[in-house]
């Protein structure tokens, strides 16, 4: 996670209401701060709090659980809040938007850029948000799962929210080439590589027959076009060439 | 989930190698259930296979875990694939492409529409893979977490991969516009609304002073285009001003 901890990054209140086990407070406060996100607000948590079987298993997140804020009402732990989303797996019969977690996460981020606060509502581990929390909420998020096994637990689906919220503002290259101590050999490099094989399999009589060899040549240079390679691939190759060779005393010029 | 589940939806591997614990056989058997993938594949299960604690813990994925094949070696677990990713948080000294979650998934789909067979390697629950495993793969994905908090667990690891891989093939509408059984009003409807309104304010001489009327009607039309309204919102507010102005028994045409 390279991501800049600006002021662009979002800061929402993960609400937990009414929770019941200990435990998935205490995963549902990992799955946050994997992303970077430590707000949590709990409503009514079952088991009273705080709670040490939430400190167990939240290990190196202790600190979201030390900050948690309890609450005895969903109203309360939401009144000083600007925007609301509810998390649920089922349609309600109301009025609201319903959110994807990616297209739920851009509006955290712009609402979070106007000044926003936000928060997030997430249900009872067995049943979920009552209709009157919902009710509360000015908008849903719902996950798009497999219809036929629609299971996600609180700590995954808080980790999928803050998934897509880092994910969305994290500045991560998509993909990079890792090649340790090394550096990508350039297409002259490849070249004197490409001339020297070709130049021992001549010697070997490896181009046969003649008329095929045009094509030969050509699928073989071709073929190490494909891979990208570094610099010490190429030596690595060129000192190949000279072990299969017998040449290995006479080391060329590279 | 409304992906159409045609052939443009990959089908890789899960492959994890040499799994410790069978309850997180069975929790990312769930986790790529969730999300409509199923095929998994297990090297060398250190409780062996079947294990029932994975099947206890994988309740409605079981189909997964009754179809998973097992392998002794990575090497055989592999072999049949065309390209295999590598799961890994930590940097390894090889030259080989890092991937997010998300540029990953891409890869995946844009190989799997060529025709290859895609694998994607989790290594063991607490040291993850051995660099043998991470050589035999073309490329690694690394999940950008909290440097301070690098924890996601095997499942976690699973789930984001399989979320991010139907995130991108699903065709669930960002967000709608839930409504139930109404639809939403029209400009027109809302106008006749607020006319009636303004009407009854005009004759409740709320307009104080005059030489503030025009604004402060102009605030409170403008008041309610911000809310999106429903038909049936627009009948409920026409019966609120009625019954405020003590008109009920005189209902005004909508």
């Amino acid at each position: 996670m390279r991501a800049a901890m600006t002021d662009l990054t979002p800061k929402p209140e993960f609400i937990l209401v009414e929770p019941q086990m200990g435990e998935n407070i205490g995963a549902a406060a990992r799955a946050m701060w994997n992303f970077g996100f430590e707000r949590m607000r709990l409503v009514d948590p079952r088991d009273g709090w705080p709670n040490p079987r939430a400190g167990a298993l939240a290990s190196g997140a202790g600190r979201v659980l030390d900050a948690a804020a309890v609450f005895a009402t969903t109203e309360e732990a939401t009144a000083d809040l600007h925007y609301v989303y509810a998390t649920t797996a089922r349609s309600r019969e109301m009025t609201k938007t319903v959110f994807t977690p990616e297209a739920a996460a851009a509006d955290i981020i712009r609402r979070h850029a106007l000044g926003e606060k936000i928060g997030i509502l997430y249900g009872r581990e067995r049943t979920g948000l009552e209709n009157e929390d919902v009710l509360r909420a000015h908008a849903i998020i719902t996950v798009p799962v497999n219809p036929e096994f629609p299971s996600l637990n609180l700590a995954q689906c808080v980790l999928l929210l803050a998934y897509e919220l880092r994910r969305q503002i994290d500045d991560t290259p998509p993909e990079v080439y890792q090649t340790g101590k090394s550096t990508l050999a350039d297409v002259g490099q490849v070249d004197r590589m490409l001339s020297h094989l070709i130049e021992e399999l001549e010697e070997a009589e490896f181009f046969f027959p003649p008329e095929k060899k045009g094509s030969m040549q050509l699928n073989l240079r071709n073929l190490f076009r494909r891979a990208p390679l570094t610099d010490q691939d190429v030596r690595t190759l060129h000192g190949l060439i000279r072990a299969l060779t017998g040449k290995r005393q006479n080391p060329r010029k590279e």
